[in-house]
């Protein structure tokens, strides 16, 4: 099969609806291409702004700001809820993504009796929260290649990413909250690899908790507090494990015994990261002013393309796509898999400027989030990355298994 | 007794040779008298510029920045180790107060068989943290007005604000932990009120665990992350019950099994807000700059110089002082308490221009961090108050019990 020309993808990039957001981003890439937003979205412009307005705030108003900033968690929450098919009141900005995964299958796991059901080859925090919660509460871990093989009752919790960090496979959201409900399991899942990057439809879907990360396709920075979901009518009969102050009824009454407040909020712990929760609305606001079709009928076409180019010139390399063909079975990122992966890896940093990031054991992961990256930058990624492998600059890599990027 | 006259403060601010800290501070003030820095503290002019400093290298480095900040929480650590008694590698910068105090007294009751002991008038999220946990893992709480008469065996954790948040008054860290060990137990130190207002001496008394807040007289800003501390024979033996990937052994090998690293290390979880990580730098470097020993001498000067006032203006207009009258035996607060302390506060922040913050049922709290403080800020905010109550502008408050500032 013959490659497409480069004259295409600057075809598509003229007819991009979506062409104008990339100038809303900091870029100071100069020769270098960017396909690792999956792991660490860039800076939107209107982002340093509002940081350096929320210093200068802090700086002249102190604490008497703090009415202000008090109830961001659930506001910025209500910003990022339509991204994720969530009502207002719904979504939590708070914490890590490994804190709320925590607080929301222990939660789980006081109102329903059973095993956990987990995928064996899930992100490394969400199996090792639910190994150590597993361990604790002394239920049963079932971690297995295929979830719906491994739902004999009782089932206490299915948890899942909706988008597979190495792969990219994109699951059937819906079909498996109802697989796990038929179980009598609640469903919760992982969208760090979805949020931003493909529409979520949590409602629709009678989903009943997730958890996600907002420093990948909602490009809110480095360590960014996450977020969480709780469907609303599940939130009075859950608690958080963790009773902080945050969550509390009357919060400045200090009251003798912990009362959470009805809502959303009882799933707060400690103070919210005011700089953090600027990052996030941000971010949220950016994406879902561009829309969840749009960004998603663009995101289809740049993996489309990048899976062609595989086709053409990786495959006859040695190359594996790691990745489902059919578009509406992947998310935003493609996975590139050779034996020797780690070195290529390296070396595209080192020799071509092209920055991805690998997860082993063999995949080079290529995102190419949608509202920012061209269908140029997809093609010439792709061309470096044959091009150095044609060469063999790879081979003068040593090896290794370190973090790449 | 004559009350010292504003001279007298002015003749010390002179003489201060901590005077010049605060010009590193953000100041617009006008008129107002900021005695707040116990809840939210100054913005350091150093921290605006490197968050400006972190938010571009986001924009510029991407991904390609984590190996310069994946270790932050520990580096971090270490830069305010000194300034809570601590040795490097044992101190950890992450995650919120809360779920700092959540991992800790979970990790002690793992290894520790009987009772949890608190004060009953302690910081609320410290003690709902506890009646969670008590509740979850079926343990007895014992919560008293005095820890010392509740620890008769079995006693697996007592835990104890260093400075209590509403009276200022400070504990004997030695002998508490000497007696908590006496009766079996670790002790668990909340140096929210104390890490950077007094010298905190943790690995001189022995103390097991601690965690902490920084956004107060470290002055990292609203929310920033918070700060715990394990001391270094106690971490093997010890397991945060969140399993992340953060604490994991060659974290990007991602293996099936978790197996935390050594070290303080273990009791991350999530990734680390980066940016929040910068704040926490520059203002635990500008304090450990500053010198524990001087900050003390200086607190003690101005919490001294308040509570004299206090006795020749506040006690004859019905105040009383809920704070230690001896210098050793308190933070750098002071507790000014009023029958009618919720709406002479009010006015205070309405109509004196003097930002303190109350807490129930009637302590007028006044802030007094020695690095940015000056005597006369003292003198005049206590002056203002006794003016306005002696004008009676208070009685035209409505009355209230919500949050104040």
């Amino acid at each position: 099969m013959a490659a497409v020309a480069r004259a295409h993808a600057e075809a598509l990039d003229a007819a991009d609806p979506l062409a104008g957001f990339r100038d809303r981003f900091v870029l100071e890439d100069g020769d270098r291409i960017y396909v690792d937003g999956n792991s660490l979205g860039r800076l939107p412009r209107k982002t340093a702004e509002l940081l350096a307005a929320r210093v200068e705030e802090w700086g002249s108003r102190l604490v008497t700001a703090w009415p202000d900033w008090i109830d961001l968690p659930l506001e910025v929450g209500d910003v990022l809820a339509p991204l994720v098919g969530a009502r207002p009141g719904e979504v939590l900005v708070a914490d890590s993504t490994t804190v709320n995964l925590y607080k929301l299958a222990h939660a789980a796991l006081d109102v329903r009796e059973g095993a956990v059901v987990a995928r064996a080859g899930d992100f490394p925090t969400d199996r090792y929260v639910l190994q150590g919660l597993a361990a604790q509460r002394d239920r049963e871990l079932r971690l297995v290649d295929d979830v719906r093989s491994a739902l004999a009752p009782p089932v206490a919790l299915v948890c899942l990413s909706h988008v597979d960090f190495r792969t990219g496979a994109l699951e059937d959201l819906a079909g498996v909250t109802a697989a796990a409900h038929e179980a009598g399991a609640l469903a919760l899942w992982d969208l760090s690899h979805s949020a931003g990057a493909v529409p979520v439809g949590l409602g629709a879907a009678g989903a009943d908790l997730a958890v996600g990360c907002t420093y990948k396709y909602l490009n809110a920075g480095p360590g960014a507090p996450a977020f969480l979901y709780v469907r609303s009518d599940l939130q009075e009969r859950l608690r958080s494990p963790i009773w902080g102050w945050f969550a509390q009824r009357e919060q400045f009454a200090m009251g003798p015994e912990y009362d959470p407040v009805a809502g959303i909020g009882r799933f707060q712990a400690g103070t919210p990261s005011v700089l953090g929760l600027a990052a996030v609305e941000a971010g949220a606001r950016l994406l879902a002013e561009a829309g969840s079709e749009r960004l998603r009928e663009k995101s289809i076409a740049l993996t489309s393309l990048a899976v062609d180019l595989h086709d053409a010139w990786l495959a006859p390399l040695g190359f594996e796509l790691g990745t489902p063909r059919r578009p509406d079975q992947r998310g935003a990122h493609v996975s590139l898999r050779h034996p020797d992966g780690w070195r290529i890896c390296r070396a595209l940093i080192e020799r071509a400027n092209v920055i991805p990031d690998f997860r082993g054991p063999d995949s080079i992961r290529y995102g190419l989030p949608p509202v920012y990256t061209r269908f140029v930058d997809a093609w010439d990624a792709v061309d470096r990355l044959r091009r150095l492998v044609e060469e063999g600059a790879h081979l003068q890599v040593e090896h290794g298994t370190a973090r790449v990027t």
